[in-house]
């Protein structure tokens, strides 16, 4: 199956903007495929694991020992279907999952019901699409959405705090910003901390170890112009590809792109009292 | 034993707020003890709940359904008695402890050594002591320091999200805030996410469900000026309030106000980029 392009016509990008949380869970339900970027503006995105119960007290330390690029946006009780703040069912209602065994992927599917075990755990993690809107709002351009493209992100030479048998390198994402808009663009994700926060690196990439940027691990290359400045942020691959290196015998992930389209707001998540 | 006065002659206050944490641990691992208000100025304080094993997910849980109330700054692996930011011993370091026993408690000892188990697992806990040097040199008055009495605090009306077996109501700090200081303690506080942030209520406490302000639940009553407004804060007893009801068969805490002093600083804690 090729879930990567949609199945059956959907919402033009401006119909997809406009749908609310349900409405667009109920096409994703009935079998729709189609990356979630732009859809159900304002509404928060995020990533998606599920674990077997005995698996949960690591990862949910793993997050709390690395919340940068962790942010846990909510944990459903083992076996539960919805969330506090996905009032849907986490089996069906993603456009595309990914099944793992032995950290090794061996299904793309568009419904996980069949897969579904009684004491699986979904952790459902922040997305560094919660602030983008927030950066355009400010006059900070976001080169990856002028461009039509996913964002460049790159595995770093920062190691995690391991947790238990979990540990891998930190992996971020990049955007070129324009030097004297630099501080703006701290300042505004900073109030987002829930969902990555501040940059964790600004400027040269060779301290991260990254070696070109020219040739992301994950996601498209982005130019970097004269007069602008390589800006990371903490990404939210890095607890997805922990948790598969250390190989848990079952999991299930998101397709990368293919979110959780959630009932709580992107300003949910901006701190209060800022 | 009475571990809530000295048992041998201590530092000043002066000389107190001057000790590294290495110093401090020394004193309470030689059976000093002292309620720690005031020591180690500028190190950051916390609170400890020590589980066993089989009981730290659904602690780790509840903390991650109520981060105001209870910010995880530390987490043990099983048995080990350091932490990344507590490079000393968490049974012998602290001044003194309180062992629980299917949620009663049924001592109060100065170290913990013959109670440690194997498997168990320590939580530090963020305390609001953190943003109250943020709050003065802010030039916002705090009246229980000024007092040299402990903070009240009171249990709310409001119900944490709970986690497994573990519940209980919102614990929250007061403290009164001339009017025309408030935006200011806001600001102050909001940037220490991880130190129960911003203030969760503004203004009448029947809203909280407090009936009295002159009677609190714990800690000793301050005056409420004219021109004042009362501010609550989540509080640090909130999780352990909860866990205790949860009758887990052995826990151990710090003794209130005796708390952990760590390596890391107020500062630490501190949002980046604001």
């Amino acid at each position: 199956m090729n879930t990567t392009s949609p199945t059956f016509p959907g919402p033009t990008p401006d119909e997809a903007a406009r749908l609310t949380p349900p409405q667009a869970r109920a096409l994703f339900r009935r079998g729709h495929v189609s990356q979630t970027s732009g859809w159900s503006a304002g509404w928060t995105q995020a990533n998606l694991i599920a674990l077997p119960r005995d698996r949960a007290y690591e990862f949910l330390l793993f997050a709390q020992r690395n919340p940068l690029p962790c942010p846990v946006l909510d944990v459903t009780e083992p076996g539960e279907v919805a969330a506090s703040i996905f009032d849907g069912d986490l089996r069906t209602d993603l456009p595309a999952y990914r099944i793992y065994e032995n950290g090794r992927q061996v299904a793309e599917v568009t419904d996980v019901v069949a897969h579904w075990r009684d004491d699986m755990v979904c952790f459902l993690l922040g997305c560094s699409f919660t602030f983008e809107s927030a950066l355009l709002a400010a006059g900070v351009p976001v080169r990856h959405i002028e461009n039509g493209t996913n964002v460049p992100m790159y595995r770093t030479s920062r190691p995690c705090r391991p947790a238990g048998g979990l540990a891998g390198p930190l992996v971020v994402t990049m955007r070129p910003i324009p030097a004297e808009l630099v501080a703006t663009a701290v300042g505004v994700t900073a109030r987002y901390p829930a969902v990555h926060g501040a940059p964790v690196h600004v400027g040269d990439p060779a301290e991260l170890g990254i070696a070109d940027l020219d040739r992301p691990d994950f996601g498209d290359p982005v130019e970097v112009r004269t007069g602008e400045v390589p800006v990371f942020w903490a990404c939210g691959v890095t607890p997805q590809a922990a948790v598969m290196r250390s190989r848990p015998p079952f999991a299930i992930g998101h397709a990368p792109g293919h979110m959780a389209i959630t009932d709580a707001r992107d300003h949910d998540y901006k701190l209060a009292g800022l």
